[in-house]
């Protein structure tokens, strides 16, 4: 029972989207989680393939045996899975320990490629060219999350990169495909841009910026120019809208499972994995993932992985839009129960779900989300709400709303303190400790400072429910009541 | 049943040492896993903390509410419980995602630590000192696991840093203490020695060379020179032998879960870590870990490592040694039923159960294996079976037998082809796939070629029995006898 509530429905599958832990009680005690954008629960289902996993599958998965080749069975079909989920091929993903890692090491790989092959480093023989002695130079923008910037910054510390940070417009929040054309230079290796912002959940021209880097990358190869390869951070974008490298046209994708009710490791998809786009690894050791990312392999956990949206999804998603598949129970509970004897079969079963489902998840979400940013404005003076990240013409996540109310005393930590049933945040999780600096994020993509200030983001998932809306609504106005009443 | 099977005991909790997966029936097709150095299953116990902290500990444990707050209680919990295991403080632990990670982690700081104190890196200008110009110079032995063999020889192939790979004696597999000493020069700021090879079983004289090295330091402290770093790698005798870095007198420790019936994660010990020791973090990114070892953490694992020796190993323990402490088994129940609720009360019970029962363990696996030794000298003509890791005065692993049957036609592979029941392996896991080349650990420590391309590595658990050693030495004598019938 509280297993349940803890991913998001209650003992009958039916949405309840407040995960309680064991010390809170139920209705005064309730709480609506509307932080799905700091991470999400894990399903049911998927706790219990990696249960099983963690049984059936516990093997060395370089073992040549049957428990050892059972994990390797789970973990090539997880690969398949992950790589179906993205449009990509298995052989263009390796699983890593996160978000974090498959950033870094994108980071790391193309430094190390380009001081290889076009720069002298260390006590190496300068090599001439039209680079000889340059270092590397990579474009990124203001709004990345710190798995980017950080390593980033840090190359620029330890001067063997040199890095633009292109802004946002403060006008749509987006960076400009321009912008970053005009940052590029000779010794240009790397584009990383984000594909959603995990603050704003405003949607970057991925797709766009691809096109003119090919273009720009046909001219550079003619005068001796490194290849220009671009990256996107989708930890956010995943399972909440179709994410496709083929019609993005990426050579780096970063996924994170615990932003899409999977389990904390990451993977990382490389276009032509070592044919066309070299990696080179941070770690060394026995070999495991073809040796681009060595370390006995987690098996739970990819399996957890390669099972992100689960078959009970449906039938949650189910009461708030009639274009979401009910499937046949009768199949649907005798393959949870195969799931034990054979993950292969239901892993790729658990694929064609994403592929299924994935335009329902995202409007139903959606549905949820403006009904959120309709009832904040009706139930607040209009003129207090500032909808932070609702920019002209611009794309977003369905799920994120990033707003403030407006007025002195009602920074956003005040008022989420103040809040009884809500849980939700005033920016990425990982600076909840940084007090009441207003969001760099904010800030970047032009948001008064008074307003950036005051900044809430409610990030909704699969299961928030627009009656979860009301209660939230309700609660902020008298968080903010109380605010005001001691001001 | 299939999951207590898999665990290493039936489901009415006798040892029963022969995981089965769903494909293998009972009897006639019984196994005996024999490869616990390769990993190890988990027990049910920790796959319920596991469980219940995936269900109840999802949140982001940055997160300030509750849903994050238990998480990050968690996680304290576990970094107490991994400290008191192995005799350090709770701050001087990071948590990563394994053994390769934090072996190469280790060898990344003090390289990067070199560089900015005592040498000239990149475009800096060069520092003046008995160092200047100078690479870091790092001390290891030849029989080390991949993941510090590897990261020490790309340093050498990227001519960053200098290698002395010490040979260890081939009169008793151990790296000696003065081969260390001699190997030290002005610019050495680590050495890297494994506390327990994980194919012979050799335990390494750290605590011997801490104290030459700490004698040595003193020295050198006055000239200017490097302080020297010990680190080592205790992935193999963690959970089988006691283990302190007091006694041990390390700067470093490598902790790696699967090796003792733990989850599939890492953590590292570091003697006053940012103070006395400092750590240079491969990763930049959140925060999390202090920034020494940033993502979103993985609480699931991290509860599963901080609990590896679950109360019912006791139980199974017992038939075997009157050592075993008896617990009070409802107690015991009713603190397992807490579990759920209160995870860190339960954590601090099972780290001292380790304290408490590690001996047993030890003696009981020792028993096992030596009678294992016995038997296979019985069974075979003594003078076919060569003990690979029995060396005089040498002390090594209580659960670990390296042995080879001569003969042409007996190679490691092909003899356990042949068995029907036993499943180990000739070598490291990771390994694997190295067809006959035989150990080149083996053919360091003096062993010579023939009889090493004949080498299986059995290595015992906590529930197998000397039952189990007398199906798996009549199982080899088959398949010797198979083979060389064929021959
Ligand atoms: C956009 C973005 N990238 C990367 C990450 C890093 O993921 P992790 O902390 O799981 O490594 C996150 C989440 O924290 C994120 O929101
Ligand atoms: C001695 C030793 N060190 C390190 C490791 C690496 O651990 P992992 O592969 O889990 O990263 C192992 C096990 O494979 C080992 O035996």
């Amino acid at each position: 029972m509280e297993a349940a509530a803890a991913a998001g429905r209650d003992a009958r599958g039916r949405a309840a989207s407040h995960p309680r832990g064991p010390g809170e009680k139920s209705p005064p005690d309730r709480k609506v989680y509307m932080d799905y954008n700091a991470t999400t629960p894990l399903e049911p289902e998927v706790i219990q393939a990696m249960t099983e996993a963690m049984r059936e599958a516990w093997g060395n998965p370089s073992s040549p045996y049957p428990a050892g080749r059972k994990a390797k069975d789970i973990i090539d079909s997880a690969r398949e899975n992950i790589a179906k989920m993205i449009g990509g091929k298995p052989q263009d993903i390796i699983f890593t320990s996160g978000g974090t890692e498959s950033n870094n090491l994108v980071i790391h790989s193309v430094v190390k490629h380009f001081h290889r092959t076009h720069a002298s480093e260390g006590t190496r023989a300068k090599p001439s060219g039209p680079l000889a002695g340059a270092v590397p130079h990579l474009i990124t923008c203001t709004v990345e999350h710190d798995s980017i910037r950080l390593p980033l910054e840090h190359l620029l510390e330890e001067q063997v990169a040199a890095v633009t940070f292109v802004p946002v417009s403060k006008v749509n929040g987006q960076v400009e495909v321009e912008d970053i054309l005009a940052a590029v230079r000779p010794a240009t290796c790397l584009v990383t841009i984000m594909l959603a912002n995990n603050e704003t959940g405003v949607i970057m021209p991925i797709s766009e910026i691809s096109q003119r880097i090919k273009a720009l990358n046909q001219k550079r190869a003619a005068s001796g120019l490194p290849v220009i390869l671009l990256h996107t951070d989708a930890a956010q974008a995943l399972g909440k809208q179709r994410v496709d490298v083929e019609d993005l046209g990426v050579d780096f994708l970063t996924i994170v499972g615990h932003k899409f009710y999977g389990p904390r490791i990451g993977a990382l998809y490389i276009r032509g994995l070592g044919e066309l786009t070299p990696l080179y690894p941070m770690l060394f050791g026995g070999g495991q993932e073809r040796n681009f990312r060595p370390g006995t392999e987690n098996t739970p956990m990819i399996a957890g992985l390669g099972k992100p949206i689960p078959q009970r999804l449906y039938r949650v998603a189910r009461p708030w839009g009639d274009r979401v598949h009910e499937p046949n129970k009768r199949t649907d509970v005798r393959r949870s129960l195969q799931l034990c004897r054979h993950p292969r079969g239901v892993l790729s079963e658990a694929a064609e779900l994403v592929t299924k489902n994935c335009e329902a998840y995202e409007a139903h979400m959606r549905d949820v989300r403006d009904y959120l940013e309709e009832q904040l404005e009706a139930e607040f003076d209009k003129q207090r709400i500032h909808l932070n990240s609702r920019f002209p013409g611009t794309e977003r996540l369905p799920n994120t709303c990033n707003f403030s109310i407006r007025g002195p005393q009602l920074q956003g930590r005040l008022v989420l303190a103040q809040c009884r049933t809500l849980l939700a945040s005033v920016g990425a999780a990982c600076h909840s400790d940084h007090a009441d600096r207003p969001s760099p994020v904010l800030l970047s993509c032009g948001i008064p400072f008074d307003v950036a200030r005051n900044a809430l983001r409610l990030s909704v998932g699969r299961s928030t429910t627009r009656a979860d809306v009301d209660v939230v609504v309700r609660d902020l106005k008298q968080a903010v009541a109380r605010l005001e009443g001691q001001a």
